[in-house]
């Protein structure tokens, strides 16, 4: 029987701060990309959104980024190696450690914003990501954009990937995300997304942006909780795979490791 | 054979801003309280540190703190349980990430600057720091100050306690520290504080400021590295200790549970 | 004709994260208290909302805060009278260059949170937030609790102040705010506290909580826009306002000095 | 009277923090690059320093940055225009309020680390510095690079402007600096660049590395004291100086517009 997994990025409040809405994404994701607090998320509230997660039986991994709250970790930064190797075990750490406090564990990295495009084609600072992990836990699974040398780099350090594919965005016909800026790079129609996303868990294709077939060979799908209609996307895509046989599941309870 | 612990407080260079001469100190203490981030320490000094630690055979601390770096968590916060719960749950695990990166682990848990003054007194802030480290890690160990009533409360609740006394500060004749705020509070002669730590490991007893003697129970001394003339106390402190037959080494170490 | 100030609080966004309805306050208020970046705000959104404020014709006043992101201010720190002077200094110095770029000028201070609660009673720290005022612009109002000892003191090295009160809370009998720790601290029906506002307008006095009458002097009305209802609740104090022939106006443009 | 400016970075310390000897660089340049707490500089410590620079009669300009305290401001991020605009006017705000209080004012911008370097060349970003600068106030000089596009950029559109020079670098044969990547780019002799910035005084030229004589525009000299080998270098710097006949004065002092 088919399976998929469905990762979104939660725990992103910071103190009287509200962003998502975890409670609700919970229910429907198997996999929480929890912020450890470079670009979102202060200890209490990432402490409850762990708890959250371990309630609703989903699996943890560590959304890491570059330091920068004002700029909610989407703005390019040089960081040289020496810091973001640490940066990134530091975030790890402390999300291990909050994850230990709610009876979880992080099983996963999965960086975000600036720091995930950056490194999906930036050798010196995939590296960077890569060596952190090696030296914190090597058992944790690399999340990253399907088809970027970030995944491939890894695989050759020892580490398992993961590869993701974006619910609501349309790709190139090489299999690539067509850039925000360009028209047509975000999709707001939940039939639609439903529909594509099932297709690409059961023939490994996705429609590109110019009606061509693309292969994307994905293990988990990204969606988003930042706002009412995100959430409601995200059930219908839920219901939809449910729908079709195909059974929500990290990626981790999958057991053999992931093929991307 | 007599033995005592030696512990400073480490890793609290921040950036480009230096404090302290970790290297030297390094060869002199044989516990190492390494700040976490919060009130000093980037990851990649921290990282540097802990590496440096390892390779001294020193044992490994957190320096938990208030989260303050402008005022280096010497002022007192006013933050609600499930925050502080929380921030030091963080810490610990930032620290363990590091720790687990540099080879070494995180044995035990010094509050820092305000956050030890408070808890030494203040019950709430005292369980929230106990209850933290039971959640995160319960074998390690909680240093505080001799004599106060948050060992009690810690050993109570289940946890192995050490208490410290600082070597370059005066004494009640209840066994307190004289406030910094006192004339004589505050020693600079490194012979007369190698003598009353000596006379302390050997007997149990400091003099007090007004010449009385009063009965302290540490199982660890507390020694400064920051400034030039404090290695120099902290060296000296060593030498005398060592010369009359005194072994440095870890609580840790030492096997047992501490008495403290 | 009888007139009040409506101030509120402004601009605390940040970043990626949104507070309140900054736009929809502005149609209301006739002064906006704008965070000045140490418990909220970003500088390219407190330019927006100056900018706004502008547009609205709204008094702009600095909402000085302790410096604490994640507590938003909310948490009572230790600060020393350097710093504290300092701080509160940097931040209207900073508010005023971002009201110079939107066209418009910092005329009053109004402490946030704790800081604002603390200085109410705390004469050290209140001294220190009057002598900020004082070297970097006597000229600016201080906007504080109506009856607390921080006005007369403010008064007496010769500050303008305004004296305050808040919509939505109860008062002691001796016009004092009830503790919020107690029930029927916070009122929440539109027309009672609308009513309550006009009668403190028209004759100087509020129902205190057992019913007695409470003399409060207050320039200005406290109101609140950080959710749906306080939104609505502040345009309904408005127009039940006007609708007795209040006029709705800063304290900078009454003219004289205000007599609190 | 031939004369130059002297310029260095100061008010670097942060907290506990020192960095730097600000008293002692403050007797021997004319113009203080005070830090706006972006990259460094805390406000207590900046105030001390403005009071300072006005007990010694230098000139004060705002060496605003990045926001990366823990970088300290020398890592490139991409910042958008609406926030690198507000952040520029945000850090000139706070030291103008901190130089009103210290009886002082800022009277120009050097920006810092790795803006500087940026927007030597980047129009977009340098743009933003210009659009900044404009909107606070356009009576402030903007220091740069000497030869950099963005000082002719900034003079069309209305700014005055001044071109600096490094002491202690090298120079290629087109004037520009030698990378620090490459051997020789950092000159350590003091006499060597005594005799070199006296030179530049007085015939406009440097000797660029290989020997060959460039033609440089400055209107200032940049001193370095972050260590007491550079501040003797500054000092001996001053005293080649003066004993040649060359006035140390700010370029404001100097009066009419400055001619790069």
């Amino acid at each position: 029987m088919a399976g998929i997994d469905l990762n979104s990025d939660l725990g992103e409040s910071l103190g009287a701060w509200r962003m998502g809405d975890d409670a609700a994404m919970l229910a429907v994701v198997s996999s929480a990309n929890v912020a450890c607090g470079f670009h979102a998320g202060d200890p209490a509230g990432i402490l409850a959104t762990l708890k959250s997660a371990r309630a609703n039986n989903v699996t943890v991994g560590a959304h890491v980024s570059y330091p920068d709250l004002t700029g909610f970790g989407r703005r390019n930064m040089d960081v040289a190696s020496a810091d973001l190797v640490a940066d990134v075990i530091y975030q790890i750490g402390a999300l291990k450690g909050l994850a230990a406090a709610a009876g979880t564990d992080v099983r996963y990295v999965k960086p975000h914003g600036a720091l995930y495009n950056t490194i999906a084609h930036d050798a010196r600072q995939g590296d960077d990501v890569i060596a952190a992990i090696l030296e914190i836990d090597p058992t944790l699974v690399l999340v990253g954009l399907a088809g970027s040398p970030l995944l491939a780099r890894a695989r050759e350090r020892g580490l398992t990937v993961v590869a993701e594919a974006f619910a609501d965005r349309a790709y190139t016909p090489q299999g690539e995300l067509v850039s925000r800026r360009e028209k047509g790079a975000v999709l707001h129609d939940p039939q639609v997304v439903a529909a594509r996303m099932l297709r690409l868990v059961q023939e490994g294709v996705i429609e590109a942006i110019d009606g061509s077939l693309t292969r994307v060979q994905a293990d988990s799908i990204c969606v988003h909780g930042d706002s009412p209609g995100a959430v409601d996307m995200a059930r219908e895509l839920r219901r939809q795979l449910e729908q079709s046989g195909v059974t929500i599941r990290s990626f981790i309870d999958a057991g053999s490791a992931p093929s991307a």
